[in-house]
């Protein structure tokens, strides 16, 4: 939207519609679902939840599979307010509406989290992927200190279309998992660790050097990314 | 100022003059309107709330415009209990006095938000180009995911004698802007985002790498700054 | 292989067999076709062009199809008289052997050079997917600072199971070409730029910050690792 | 271009017109003339001297002003083949057809070179922006060890419509003359220096965090952006 | 100390005298005077308020001048109990035992804060030096903004035997005055400042990179350190 | 575990098993006493204290010696409840059962804090040797600005197997002793420091580049792998 | 040595006697083997030849084991000149005197190459262990990208009393092969890669942040530092 | 200088006076002696040795002390063409004009070169000092893995009034020295190391981390700039 000059700007006018209140801070991309094949996430980081809140009224009108992503709590409010039956998974910060996921097609999408510690972040990517419209299973805590406990799940694993890997510390499994199945992997680095992990650039860094070819890696803690992606792979 | 030894320095006095305890620690640059046509403005990070109150009441004694930027709740009550006629924009962190802008003069300048988190910062630079006499525009939520949305702006952008962009993320939004326009970019990295953002380093680097020439870059998150540019390239 | 110690080891015997002697530095991973359905590539950067022109006698004897890749004019040489036949593109640092390719399968693969200096990088990534049995198209020199250039091949660009987008400097085209698809795009930073580009850094962290989803990026001028992701993505 | 699989792409074809090998590697951007007001230019860092030859036969063609930049010895060979009459400033790494320049218009642009060294790059700028029809002034080892230097050209300083400053190592004197002037600055750090300069990072930050406002700060020896940012601020 | 295995370490036991608690935890330096001529200083940051409470009071029992640096609320209070005539400077986070500073010897340290938020860090510097032994004066607010804020202080700075400026954002401040006065400067860059300030990298980098020799430079806001050097620089 | 869809993944079923909602999120590694010889620890930091309680309570049925680390109050407060006998160590982050250590075997390992704020790191690293099984001696402040206070150690240096030297700010300690023993030297580098220690960095750096050859560094702050690689070299 | 002034210091005096000559430049830690077991290497890099030379002709005198690393060809020369009997590994870098390594004590010393570009430091490691008196075997190529390669050495590594694991790119073969062993290993970053891998920061931070307990790091490179530290923990 | 446009600025011309060519890049600052008592140096690296040549010239003609640095072959060649009696080190990059240094005065300076390999810039320090009037003595290869050989030279150390100390790698030799000394420290990183030393980048943060207060540090292998502080501080 444009804003005429010079009256000082004003915080959203109280008395307009919603409609003109949601287009002075937000131009949403509803075409993105005809041109690209995938609806638009409204990210929440940095929203008032105001603004989410309008934003969530006004999906209920476009009648589009909506996610809501990095909602903290007053975020996940003001969206639950305007939809009540969205679903709300608080650990990975995420809300989605519709609350079915479409019908399942494609390949399957398998994500791994390497710790306990990564799974919030492997949740948020699970979840995308099932509201994308792709099957998914979930491998908790197979980190690469216990080698026996990923190679358990070689037989899943193989059976994916894609699989997702998130991991922190030294963010060597998805380079590990990639070199064992004839799949992409999606590698997703956490910030889980300390010290000389700096916040995820070290997994970061691990996985963009994988030995194994095959590794796309996405932004660090981007579970939404990842997930977004990995329904992409495996579409038919 | 010079302060004597050997006293141990003290707290500002409470017995002093307004002016002398004001000359205990600020130094204000009245000289500077004449020197280079711009008032000077006050950073209030890192200032007590009680010495933005005295350089606020000092303002009025000056009867300049003065900006108070990144004004936390309490440096802005300090600023409004000596000037109760200032604007504030609490989003931006931004107070000016006296409340009206000066009569408008030279170019229009375009403000754009890449998204809606980017809009505090973007509000920033538009009121700072208002306040030292520019006209303004501002554009919200034209992020380079949905390309039709800034396209849809084009006339408005190639009509300002400059453009301010304001982008987290990847910050691509201000080369695009650059390579359709004949009119400068003031680019204005944000620290939205999270992880390989590094809190506006990434889109620093961006705007930086600029494949278009014409890009102007400032500090992440200096609003200020690049308000203060826009409208020195916009003046007549 | 494990040394018997206490004498000092020597270097690759004179006369040993090529067998023996190639034990003595590589072990090949010639059961990777089976377990993950492409063959090993061999990186020649930090092998000695002996080194590499054994490995590539071992590989007429495996019959496999090897990629040769970050070779130089020496490691080149070494090839070829291996390998007449092997295929070479010294710009990309490629040889690929046996010189035809296998037959094409799975989804096509486009291959956009951002720049004119991206080519070499570009075409690893196109010969790659092509030499794993893709079928490829390249698109060169469509930069974001001229957006009528990619908007031209928005046809081709839609017509593809996957996308890789090689670009240095700014790094902002793969973001773009993703919020005009609805395949998966594979970015491919290059070292390509100065300064603050920091030798792919900055276009590395604007891909990893994308605002479009669906972006998968991989190492720095790895034309080699993109090409393998692209062909995993488009396998039937 | 889009290039169709399965035959190997070949390097440019020894039997095609000079505009389909030029078409196999660069797609110009001719418009931006027209869309922007300026010129395209050649960056031949990356390019082949026999690319940088082609492009140099094709601007005769199109009868444009061309700036090709980074020019090593090479490039400037190959462009004065096609172009015999171009000018050619190697310490700057610059070459310009026609080598007339355009009729200067809008306001004065001053170049200033904060020591010596900064010299190569200053001259890009101040090349740049006299090709783009400015006219210009240059300054020469001003820096601010030694204040009274830089004090010295005051007068010329405040006649500017907007000043370039090129600094390495400390890059104070940007910010300085930034204080002094009511023009805009346009901060060019250079990689002049060594040890925690870091290949012109240090001058990069102090650019970025000047105390004054009005800076614009460009890329690390980005002199071509900075002269053609100072055109376009000075522009009529 | 040394502490005998198997028991497992205890907290400070509550039966033990002041000094066998203390002798768990802290070896004291109190050769130091006489090793070096300057006392000991007590860095809080890291040492609970108890552990400060029971190292205060052996400093009355040495009877030797201490500083307590980097103290916060808690261990003021911790010290001002045991040694209730102890000044304390709270913006400087610092605490001086005894009270009077020893006779001045030496000679003179200046003390310039570039901005006012730039106070604390300066005043720690200024008391440091005072308590060790030196004359001391202090000048504020004279940013390289506004430059002849800092030139009317000409006669001071160079009558100075060391000048100390403290400086945040681009901390250009420093190697000015190195250009402009004879001694010494002490270059202390503090975390002033926000985005690529990088929380006081870009002053360090800066100073150390100044053109006009004579700056010493010391870690970020390390006002203590900048006082020692200074009252070891200006010692009789 | 792997989890079928596409019913969307709930929070740990309240009625299930404590076994089936503890594998909902960790794969615990019991073989590692056996593979390793060394039993697993628990990583707290990222859990949810009911994520900790549950393990606890599973530990007692395993009957293994359990170290859990990085553990905040709630998470002391969760192992507690399930284990009652634990011991904890607030400053250390860490609690062991069964409370009473393995008997002793193998060499001596001293840990060294090299200043009071480097004590709970070191207190981790001292505790994790001891419940690996090995003697243990801690040594306190005793940092390279005193050089006399680490020298009066020497005896007890010497007669180590190993040595772990915690340090923060300039980390020289651990290079110092390593000159000084034939035992190897475990660097531990601790977060305590400010500004351009960046939060462990500075150390970091320093043991890497450590002259004295016999220096093994761990992560920042990981007392936990420095005591337990201690005890793995002091192995008998 | 102190050289007195004001005589400027001169070169190398070529009229000196050897003892002379070499006191002006270089003070030997000759005390070392008996101080710490272990005797001085002499680091090459950074010395003059002549420099060299001197020194290994003062080694012959002393009859101490010598190590001389990062020698290039010249100071290789330089070295076999004065003790034509040493060995001489260029690849490594590495001469010893006397040729023949002492008789060998203590445990195993097991070192892995994890790619053939590893194979130059991995073998300055394990020389260096053996002539510092160890047992040494050296495994090749078993990389994480295929995992059986490293399996099938399980025994071999599970017999060593420590393991050297030198590894570049993703740098993850010492925390998977930490994981399967009860013995600590000494994690060699080399700088093999490219990109991201930036020199070898990137397989450095892997093992830094290792899952797996008892990984002890040492600098890029550092194939002599790996060799020492392993032979220090292999002593009986 | 000011140079007129719009004929295109040209190389300096071969007609010129010498005073005039210089003028055309150069503006020396030879009022610096009498503002700080410090004559100017000529940093030669960045300008070519005709300019360079031109400006010895000059400097004979105005008879100052003039210190050339970071001068190559070809610079010094230059130099020594117009000053043929100037002295210089080749391995410290320095020429110095006159021959003679001028009477010591002040008190003694002594430079401490932690390593053979930092030996060059620490002659540059020291030459330094001695061409500004001190008095200097030099001690070598004393670095910290050998504690007794610092040691050795107490009396000398604490004979200074300041002491530099040269030192890469780990560079925790300067704040050791300063724990054993009265007398300032002035702290000279130098690039020798390799790895994670990042060209100086390690010794710099640990000398700006030491934890004995007293160092003063410059930037890396800046010995010029250590020796013009070492020469201030101990002027009497």
């Amino acid at each position: 939207m444009a804003e005429t000059t010079p009256t000082p700007p004003a915080a959203p006018a109280a008395g307009g519609s919603p409609a003109e209140v949601l287009a002075a801070f937000a131009t949403l991309d509803t075409d993105r679902q005809a041109r690209r094949g995938y609806p638009e996430a409204v990210y929440c980081a940095g929203k008032t939840p105001a603004q989410v809140g309008l934003i969530a009224a006004d999906a209920r009108r476009h009648a589009q599979v909506t996610l809501f992503t990095r909602a903290g709590a007053e975020h996940a409010a003001a969206v639950l307010t305007a939809l009540p039956d969205a679903v709300h998974d608080p650990d990975a910060g995420l809300l989605a509406w519709p609350p079915e996921p479409p019908p399942a097609s494609g390949g399957l999408v398998v994500v791994v989290a390497a710790g306990t510690s990564d799974l919030p972040v492997a949740r948020e990517a699970l979840l995308t992927a099932r509201y994308l419209g792709r099957r998914t299973e979930l491998v908790v805590d197979v980190g690469i200190a216990g080698l026996h406990r990923v190679l358990g799940h070689l037989d899943l694993l193989r059976s994916a279309r894609v699989v997702v890997v998130a991991a922190g510390m030294d963010g060597a499994l998805p380079g590990l998992v990639a070199g064992l199945v004839s799949a992409p992997v999606v590698a997703l680095p956490t910030s889980v660790g300390y010290g000389a992990a700096f916040e995820g650039v070290a997994p970061l860094l691990t996985m963009l050097n994988a030995c194994a070819p095959g590794v796309a890696v996405v932004n660090i803690d981007n579970g939404y990314g990842a997930g977004h992606l990995a329904a992409q792979i495996a579409a038919s």
